[in-house]
């Protein structure tokens, strides 16, 4: 269990976040971001935080690198001859590109299953091309498509490595979402059963974790520290998989590829709905964890960057490459940049 | 100018506005939204205060009505045959479908001119169906699919009328924006050469103006009160086109349509960028300005409608319908209510 050693920037008197990220535009600041942050080590020792991370939050997408540990742990990831692409596929969120929708079905064939075994509901590729060819070749998105489908396809595959029924693998009570749920328990030191619960818009149960627990599971997935070695062989795989193939974890254009694959191996990264993001920092020992108040990730991608510099982590990366990340312009449709989304006072400025 | 006389809720010690809207998921709140607002009536007195109204912001696409005026009041809509649905138009941030398109470019045919005296940069219809649509016929989107065409071809319209060369007009400098922007300085009472600027999404200029001062503006273009005849007329004239074309001011699905359609003519509302909405309530003789501290769309939305309940204007509208618009279902992608976005204590509860 993290204890809390420093705090950088702590909730105002009033209760309120400290003000994170700024939009700007014509000089002047047009939009404002709230939100709390906070960087675990593995002994759970708080190294740095922002706002209140001691408030229980839906980390949603951010933990799937966590939730597919069962899938490698139980051997389902080797019995199904799932690669690289394939396990990165299960910590994804990602665009519906063709390799991301190809890799889903393939990961179901290796299941003896098809596309209905899934439980993650459809919507259209959130790649605008994605999309649109499939609207010109006449075609409509299944659920192969849907941002979570390689989370789901790695949790078929847990059920069927487990001899148990995929079918209602998205319930809470379902075996699978148990598995996954001891895990969670086990990597954050948290009772789960007491934590508020939530349906994720994929359907899966998401637990209510302060941000300090997050990061502290972060520090140790990003180590393998204070985990049985088949636990932590999973971890590193994971880890691998993912700095292999940054494209298969979100797509083209998209943070956590763009960044990994410029920063690779320094730090593992993984955004969430509603303005989460986790982080493993593996040769620091250390863990982030952050959630923007009103759920903006355009704003948790800057604060995500801004905290991993105030480590140092990214000292070694080329300045002009942090820039890209940690400070956005806005361009009008024109393509004329009019203004910028970048950390507010409070994060270490460049 | 505006003069306060009541706040229902003030920024707190540390400066930080009132949480506005919530978003919750399971049962408890997953994000947080803050935000002002400002009622003011026709004689400038506040009538009601959340936050900080004194503090400028972009009003963005929110006031494309006051800014449509001039092409009312100088003739030059009569010159051209512009009739409600061009009209409403003119005040739109449209999602591209085919009407708007239609629309903007016979506009711009009856000046004499053609999609490229437009300035106002291309992007794909916000209407996936209407991208789609385009996408299988094998075509691109050009400037007409932009959500401001309409506002775009009446500012053309108007160079036009006032026999001066368009090109340019999106210039802060070009006659046509120095005569919005002398309408503007009347509307809100302010000295706009003192005001920070910025360049909006299609290249125009946005004044930053305190909410008290929009809502004071609006005020007046819901009454006419305060103006010369012909701006009074072109105000009414405004109004009832989008009262009457409420398609034709946003489009299938979006707020300002579906919520107008609703309640016309009690309330004329127009959405903007970053988390602005404006609003005019005639038979009050009362201007609503409102900005989400963080810039969404989903909260500022919810904070127009329980601005509007405060005053009692949608008393007479049916529950079910409010309801409709003031708490919003969040649903997973298999259609199950998951979640809501809704008003924080502080506004009027149902």
């Amino acid at each position: 269990m993290p204890h809390e050693v420093s705090i950088e920037a702590s909730a105002d008197a009033a209760g309120a976040n400290p003000i994170t990220v700024e939009v700007t535009r014509g000089g002047v600041v047009e939009s404002r971001h709230r939100g709390a942050a906070a960087i675990v080590d593995v002994r759970g020792q708080v190294q740095a935080a922002w706002g209140d991370i001691q408030r229980p939050i839906f980390p949603r997408s951010a933990i799937k690198a966590l939730q597919a540990l069962p899938l490698v742990e139980t051997g389902a990831a080797d019995a199904f001859g799932f690669d690289d692409a394939a396990l990165a596929l299960a910590c994804s969120s990602h665009e519906g590109e063709p390799r991301h929708v190809e890799t889903a079905g393939a990961m179901l064939a290796a299941c003896g299953l098809e596309e209905s075994a899934l439980e993650c509901g459809v919507h259209w590729p959130y790649s605008q091309a994605a999309a649109h060819a499939l609207a010109i070749a006449g075609q409509a998105p299944d659920q192969r498509h849907n941002n979570c489908s390689g989370k789901h396809a790695g949790m078929v595959a847990l059920a069927r490595q487990l001899g148990i029924d995929p079918k209602g693998y998205t319930d809470r009570t379902h075996p699978v979402q148990q598995r996954i749920m001891g895990v969670l328990e086990t990597l954050t030191g948290l009772d789960l059963a007491r934590a508020a619960v939530g349906i994720d818009g994929c359907s899966v149960p998401t637990w209510a974790i302060p941000l300090e627990n997050l990061a502290f599971a972060f520090a140790l997935f990003g180590t393998g520290e204070g985990m049985p070695d088949h636990r932590a062989d999973a971890a590193l795989r994971l880890r691998r998989a993912v700095f292999a193939e940054p494209f298969m974890v979100a797509g083209t254009g998209r943070f956590c590829t763009d960044f990994m694959a410029a920063t690779a191996p320094r730090v593992f990264v993984k955004t969430g709905a509603e303005g989460v993001f986790c982080a493993a920092v593996p040769d620091y020992g250390l863990g982030v964890a952050l959630k923007c108040d009103d759920g903006a990730g355009r704003a948790a991608e800057i604060m995500l960057v801004a905290a991993l510099r105030t480590i140092g982590v990214l000292d070694d990366v080329a300045d002009e490459t942090v820039r890209r990340f940690i400070e956005r312009p806005i361009e009008n449709r024109r393509g004329t940049a009019v203004g910028a989304i970048r950390p507010a006072a409070g994060w270490l400025s460049f």
